[in-house]
């Protein structure tokens, strides 16, 4: 293991250069997620749950078109992805006013929006990723006009889906963070989803209770966080309806 | 109740005169659905379960921005909707080969496609609402480019949503049919969903089993065809879970 090359280092994630060419690959750690102030704290089989979910989640999205870095599991945490020549921008998609959002705006946590808005931040941890317009991104040359032309189309094609997919799941997908990527192929570029989607990375707020089953959870008893990721594997099928057991981590389901 | 006056009846509804001007009353019967041999035949309580799953997809359609003539519930089997300028067109979201479409292109049913296809027929009872081209559509005036874009789109927008929605509860969308209208307001000219979405007009499939749970039962027996539209009802979460009385016709959740 030690002697793969690392080519990049985040808090949820560890990405190795691939067995081929052109592949890289996605290790999902367990350290929780950004933006808490308990660091370099873990959690016992959050990279395992993270990595499951979003295998799951680029399927699926693969399976309706949404073009994405995933190719194949390797292992329990650890997938061979696609290597992209990634876009630094963060698309965030929000539905429902939340976190960050609702306080730069004042708008109270849990109203529903008037329509699903995105918005873009520039990818840099010395900046605290900072919001940035379409002006910016196009000025600094970070994407052209057309490439985020289709970054919108995608981003809203993917937040229809997943709010339906999660929505029969009793799940509110009240906000995401997602990321893209210029992939070369036949001297043709296109933009494909990247990086991951996953409860570190999502809100997703249960439809009956408002019960967060993410991230936001983190700031609290750790123990509450990796049951609400397991509850979010388990609704989506990927656990077994018995559920996971406490001492050997979560329990997945063999086949797709 | 007799003295509503009738607009229009098909075989699976009939629209009345609305209690103000511009809307109408949708009323769901239980005649089995078109397309089939055995007919004037009825099932004791389709019409409500329709009714209820199109007022719930109708409901959550309009969450995401898909505007729709749905104003409100009635009654159990009717809902007060937009009067609405109907364009005649049916369009046809496939994902998977079924039906017609199988036989009509020699793909083997089950089939998933290389993409999603939109289909336009051309509402004839009489000529059996034949396929039609954008070009048939244009060039008759049943629709102009630039209305035809926006029916696309929207067509393209509630596949996205309901393809993850039916997936959520363990179903395959295969294909639907949908309708729209002009809806006129303060001058300006929108185009919204109108008509029916219900297992009448869909084609859903059990994601393990692909046991079909729609219309296409409706050869077989009846029993089955009523059943399975309950199933669907229940994983939607419209029915308690302990599934409907067969007395009583369908125990419906009060609470939205």
């Amino acid at each position: 293991m030690n002697r793969r090359r690392r080519v990049f280092e985040g808090r949820s994630k560890v990405l190795y250069e691939g067995p081929e060419p052109g592949t890289l690959i996605q290790h999902f750690k367990d350290d929780i997620p950004a933006g808490t102030d308990k660091k370099s704290r873990t959690i016992d089989g959050k990279g395992i749950l993270n990595s499951r979910i979003c295998e799951y989640l680029y399927k699926r999205l693969g399976d309706i078109g949404i073009p994405n870095h995933f190719l194949k599991r390797l292992n329990m945490r650890e997938q061979l992805i696609q290597e992209v020549e990634i876009i630094p921008i963060g698309v965030t998609v929000r539905n429902v006013s939340a976190g960050r959002f609702s306080e730069r705006l004042g708008i109270e946590e849990g109203t529903t929006l008037p329509r699903s808005i995105l918005e873009y931040t520039y990818k840099s941890g010395d900046l605290d990723d900072p919001l940035v317009t379409e002006e910016h991104i196009t000025a600094f040359g970070w994407a052209n006009p057309q490439e985020l032309d289709e970054i919108m189309a995608l981003s809203l094609r993917i937040n229809d889906f997943l709010s339906g997919l999660f929505l029969g799941v009793g799940i509110r997908l009240v906000d995401f963070k997602i990321e893209f990527g210029r992939f070369y192929e036949n001297e043709i570029m296109r933009i494909i989803l990247a990086d991951e989607i996953s409860p570190d990375c999502c809100r997703l707020w249960d439809v009956r209770t408002n019960n967060k089953l993410d991230k936001d959870l983190s700031g609290k008893n750790l123990n509450e966080l990796v049951e609400a990721y397991h509850e979010v594997a388990r609704r989506l099928g990927i656990l077994f309806e018995n559920g996971p057991s406490k001492t050997q981590g979560p329990v997945l389901v063999k086949n797709d």
